[in-house]
């Protein structure tokens, strides 16, 4: 499959079977990941995956505790969105998930986030080769499950990437045109 | 090639032939780009893709004034590094590659700038695959070449990307080994 094919074909999930698929098809994404360029070739990511699950547990029980604050005081346009969206404070795929890989940045070098992100966009783009989904989670309270986590110094929470094979039905939400984006001169 | 071998392959080039790719192969990394995922599916990036030679040597002109700037305060580590590199504040590939790929991020959609260094990192390997290079060049003085480029309103200049051949017989920094970015527990 080129490039095109699997970016297509690549859509957010938040459902997933329990099955669990092999680590090695993780490690191939990681593997990826680090291949990303970044400012001074410093590399500043970490990633961390829980596989145990009470941590699981754990972990969504922190973070839908910052998602019911989040819901509650989400207004306006947002919270128009949310509703049509049909979201929720509940994060199922957290405990559910057979992975939770979380991305840190280190703060200390330059271009940490961009770098990071940049080498998040291989991932999905690995995962995706191996038949895997996962939905780029960035939880309200970043802090407390930080803490939670415990990176070492510097490292910054940027994302949690919940991973598995995808049960999930929903369609991939549409692109805007080319025309949309692309300015030629 | 699978995406291990383009992430293996894919270096940071900043010298580039005077062979003029295909416009086609530039719009078919666009149409890989578009397809990232984004907070709320706002879809917040905008490229703007610079052809005319007039316009690029001006554009390093502009950019040039900035990184003598930049040269000049730089010290301790990072001059350090920088000449060890030996990179100057002399940015040929602005006017030299053949395309020359502005990127912004819509300030006012969610999580625009992690959404638009997706990506980006889609791009990346969609240029890869096309046999096509790039530098993710971050200019030292982003509100003056932003305002030569005149983006509309909320648009932030994220990255500019010389693309072009590579003639850069530089070779691809060395990455980390894998147990040294991922803790798995």
């Amino acid at each position: 499959m080129n490039i095109l094919e699997l970016a297509k074909n690549r859509k957010t999930v938040r459902k997933f079977s329990k099955d669990i698929p092999p680590i090695e098809d993780i490690k191939y994404a990681i593997n990826i990941a680090k291949e990303a360029p970044s400012g001074k070739n410093d590399q500043p990511w970490l990633f961390i995956l829980i596989t145990n699950k009470e941590e699981k547990v754990k972990i969504r029980e922190i973070c839908e505790k910052g998602e019911k604050a989040f819901y509650k005081n989400s207004k306006g346009r947002l919270k128009e969105w949310l509703d049509k969206m049909s979201f929720s404070w509940e994060k199922d795929f957290l405990s559910e998930a057979p992975y939770l890989l979380f991305v840190f940045s280190n703060s200390k070098s330059p271009f940490s986030k961009e770098s990071v992100w940049i080498s998040i966009g291989y991932l999905l783009l690995a995962l995706e080769e191996k038949g895997l989904s996962t939905v780029t989670y960035t939880p309200s309270n970043y802090n407390e499950i930080s803490r939670f986590i415990n990176p070492p110094e510097n490292y910054k929470l940027e994302v949690i990437l919940p991973i598995g094979y995808s049960i999930d039905n929903k369609h991939k939400y549409a692109r805007k045109d080319l025309e949309d984006i692309l300015i030629i001169r």
